[in-house]
């Protein structure tokens, strides 16, 4: 950020009155651009005992697989967004089932919320940043074509909650080379 | 937003190509400006059977009451934002327990998240954006005085699962009227 986007005049990073982080603040009319992280909603598309997974048509990482899931957009329900991601991606219609992964990647600013979600019907097609769709059981998934750690962190606790016949939640951080879970993972809850 | 923040040109609200929605977008650089809901983190913190709030010394809802909770910056965890706020509200140090809550608010462009969390001691106070820190039992509530919506139904849930004698996670919208709870609301799971 070098301009102000209400008045247009440069803007100047400072502490302002009050506050203990620096901002970025106009120069002229003194407006306070604060930045804060985005949410990323998306989720596991359940069919039977197969999960829809997306190619990827777009950077990053362009050709491999991930769930449905995308910035989540002003106006939106967290669910709001996850069904919107489904449809653009997939052209896939779902029915959002409960929350079942935070994580936290604060390198990026980024906090990716996951549902799980029942496909409604098998009428779905590449959207237009995706390369291919396709329902994979979980012998079939492509794990080492995963398109990011979230999506790889997410299916392992998804199949291990499968084996055990109860879905948790999730919660967790991803660092620049690892991954935390948090201290404040729950127990499974069905 | 009136002006470009990378180069200072105006910006025109327009659909660019290949997306669905208007963005502000640069008439000079072309960059496109995304603006997306942004994250309240906080949480009910707990000492025996009482809680904290804070009496709010600024707006909205001045001198109502709340639980510490504030926006989420970037470089941070959802839990580190928790913690953040419950100190520089209420000067209190408490360890994070499960999220606890998770409150749309789509025509604001927020979305809460609440978890529960444990006081460490006793040596809380009014940070600057607070008038007063108490511990308040549940029948000392002041349930009219409370600031927010999602305070009060946040509560609410918190009571009566502590009647029930587990904690469940929590999910809403919360509509400019009227709050309703998601059907993906999750079973309590202790």
């Amino acid at each position: 950020m070098k301009f102000c986007s209400n008045c247009g005049h440069a803007v100047t990073l400072k502490i302002p009155p009050g506050d203990s982080l620096p901002r970025y603040v106009c120069d002229a009319c003194h407006t306070i651009h604060y930045q804060n992280p985005r949410m990323v909603v998306g989720c596991i598309v359940e069919w039977e005992d197969r999960i829809l997974l997306c190619r990827r048509a777009i950077e990053p990482r362009y050709g491999c697989w991930t769930v449905p899931a995308g910035f989540m957009e002003n106006g939106e329900t967290t669910q709001d967004g996850a069904m919107r991601e489904t449809l653009e991606e997939a052209n896939a219609r779902i029915e959002i089932l409960p929350l079942y992964a935070l994580y936290n990647i604060p390198h990026i600013n980024q906090v990716y919320l996951l549902y799980r979600a029942r496909l409604l019907d098998l009428d779905f097609r590449p959207g237009a940043e995706t390369l291919e769709t396709s329902l994979f059981a979980e012998s079939g998934i492509p794990w080492n074509e995963l398109a990011f750690a979230t999506v790889r962190n997410t299916l392992t606790h998804y199949y291990q909650d499968r084996r055990l016949g109860h879905y948790g939640f999730h919660s967790g951080t991803i660092e620049r080379l690892r991954i935390s879970p948090d201290t404040t993972r729950r127990n499974p809850d069905g």
